[in-house]
């Protein structure tokens, strides 16, 4: 007897492949009004793709072995390396900036847990070759247009940006030590998974001025206007300003509407790779985890040997998403049943039904019938299990009609 | 510097993609017409799902390796064995018949050749739970109808269509021994590739009568009416008319369109697991390999140890069918490119452009624009190379117009 799949992996029966795809046709419905060009790598990449990018440690939890043609192989676990790899290969011949997406399922070798899933989907958009504040605000009004598209308002999302130039700075106007930024970024960002406590203590033995401690463990608060004030004075009050501008442009770009928006310099997003602004998109409730992440990482393609180019990107599951969109009745997929159950009385020949299956078909719609003669009642039965839309019986003088 | 993707595996860049989706987004809409309904599967799977079908001697074309659970998987070589085992897990759930489709990417590890690949995309069509010869025909007739929906027609196109059932009786009718059946299968197999005096020597050698080595060496000219005709005592005859309704009701799937089909009893299809109806899809200049092929596999299920039910389906690949396309002309992907570019001059603020973006992406359209200020030559400059299909640029009193 068949065993079922392997733990972690979904089967997609068809209500679960109408959702898959009620999700997907959104992101693409979106992606494309805003100009992204669709793409796709391949599932399997050389191993040292990703080691190169996350260090060996990462092995762990790939899928990676060694093809019947002796190369260290792995399934992707995540897009940027495959997208930074077609980038650098075609660097001077494409039109920049490039604006591309990307669907991708991406594996990774989980610890089992109940639930715990070792492939998602996840939505790639990114901005290669350009600098400018207005592609961060194109990405961020990208993602929460999308959440739009399925009909979730900011009173459901919310969308935290910060700046890993602007976080840096405050925190320096505080009087944290130069050595003790990047474990204060630690500490950030798992501030709001932490006793208040607890980050005080941690951020005590970084040597972080008390007063500072009592700013930083409610960072979540800070608003620009102090942001600017405390910036006043330092070089890195352009990065501030930009901000604001990044902060309106966005807004312009949901038609006017910055109820999404929220600076909240808690937002670090690990602590590697990105250089400028950072953002997540997370349920209100704080029931979920965050439903899409993303950021500017100016350096990484030149680190990993690619093209020198300034990137801003962000990445979407479909897990959480989907999760979100059930808990609000907002997952909608399309029905799978047919539109018309085409039927006629058990003597007249099956060709006729056929033949009127192929002529709505050849209109459009999708058809179905019994593939056996069968007693009206039957056939009634039939079209009703299957959900079809609409049932049309054809005259019992054996011709069909139109 | 980066390396490329692994040898057989393709990137697709924006214009591979769109080719891509043109052929999945007609192979979806004429499956929909069909009334099937679209499914996916894990493409990694326990390696067992795989030798249980073809033997282990499959495992030397597959990429299968050890899991960090140290289970035996494999990357999916095909869609089969996961649908049976979807199909068995809902055996008694699931509406009969069960009409399902998929458009999975398989993987094979090949022998490298110049331009063979190790993956490819492949639409897979299935009916499970239906004896009835009406499925046979609703499979042949949707895959002509894709062949239509990509503008070929049957001067471009043939299907071959064959039973294995007839063809046994008709090699009985011709005297050759039963021993000799799965042999001669074997030479029919490779007819058309294979100098007809080797052909006829090796029937000879299964023992076939001198008489019936002349048949055989030109079988696929036989018609329907010799068919009938030799079988006419036969008990195998009830297959003969069977089929002769097969023709008639796929021509009826067709509008009426009989064109398309030829009876060809050459059409083996390999040697294992087939039941019944055998078909290929061919170009007629017999330039590319098949572009889809499929049968009757009424026993199949039940061997992998499932459901009991009788079963047809057939695949086709993205590969030969993408290379048809483009041989004829009739690969036209859609636009990459944007609907509108909007431009203001460069003393206008880019809020106003965004907002104009905006207002148009909500209707629809989708926008791009240069991300900073620039000249207006500058933006037409950009906006040509994007190939966006309008230039809007706003008046220049900061005004934005609707």
């Amino acid at each position: 007897m068949f065993k079922g799949a392997l733990p972690g992996f979904r089967d997609f029966y068809p209500q679960e492949l109408a959702e898959r795809a009620f999700i997907m046709d959104a992101w693409r419905d979106v992606a494309r009004r805003y100009a992204f060009q669709e793409y796709d790598g391949p599932p399997l990449e050389p191993l040292d793709l990703y080691t190169k990018k996350s260090g060996d440690e990462i092995v762990g939890q790939l899928y990676n072995f060694i093809d019947k043609g002796g190369r260290e192989v792995a399934l992707r676990p995540e897009m940027t390396p495959t997208v930074a790899r077609m980038v650098a290969a075609r660097a001077n011949a494409l039109r920049k900036p490039v604006r591309w997406f990307s669907m991708p399922q991406l594996f990774r070798y989980e610890r089992q847990q109940k639930g715990r899933l070792r492939e998602h989907y996840q939505l790639n958009v990114d901005i290669f070759g350009s600098a400018d504040i207005a592609a961060d605000a194109e990405l961020v009004a990208c993602a929460i247009d999308m959440m739009r598209a399925f009909g979730l308002t900011s009173s459901d999302v919310v969308a935290r940006v910060s700046d890993r130039r602007i976080l840096r700075a405050f925190l320096e106007s505080l009087g944290v030590p130069a050595q003790s930024i990047v474990g204060v970024y630690g500490v950030i960002d798992k501030i709001d998974r932490t006793p208040r406590e607890l980050s005080a203590e941690k951020l005590a033995a970084l040597d972080v001025p008390a007063e500072a401690i009592e700013r930083i463990v409610t960072i979540a608060t800070v608003q620009l206007s102090e942001v600017l004030a405390r910036l006043a004075s330092m070089p890195a009050l352009v990065h501030a300003e930009e901000f604001g501008r990044f902060m309106r442009y966005t807004a312009a770009l949901l038609g006017g509407d910055a109820s999404w928006l929220r600076l909240d310099l808690s937002i670090v997003r690990g602590l590697a790779y990105y250089t400028g602004v950072v953002f997540e998109l997370f349920d209100t409730s704080g029931e979920f985890r965050a439903i899409c992440g993303g950021g500017r990482y100016d350096n990484l393609l030149e680190s990993l040997g690619g093209a020198d180019m300034p990137a801003i990107g962000f990445g979407m599951g479909d897990v959480v998403l989907g999760e979100l969109l059930r808990a609000k009745g907002l997952m909608k997929p399309e029905s799978t049943a047919a539109d018309v159950w085409v039927a006629a009385d058990e003597h007249t020949p099956l060709e006729s039904v056929m033949q009127e299956a192929a002529r709505r078909r050849a209109s459009g719609q999708s058809v179905e019938y019994s593939l056996r003669p069968q007693t009206m009642s039957k056939q009634k039965k039939a079209a009703q299990a299957s959900g079809a839309k609409a049932f049309v019986s054809l005259p019992n003088d054996n011709a069909s009609h139109g």
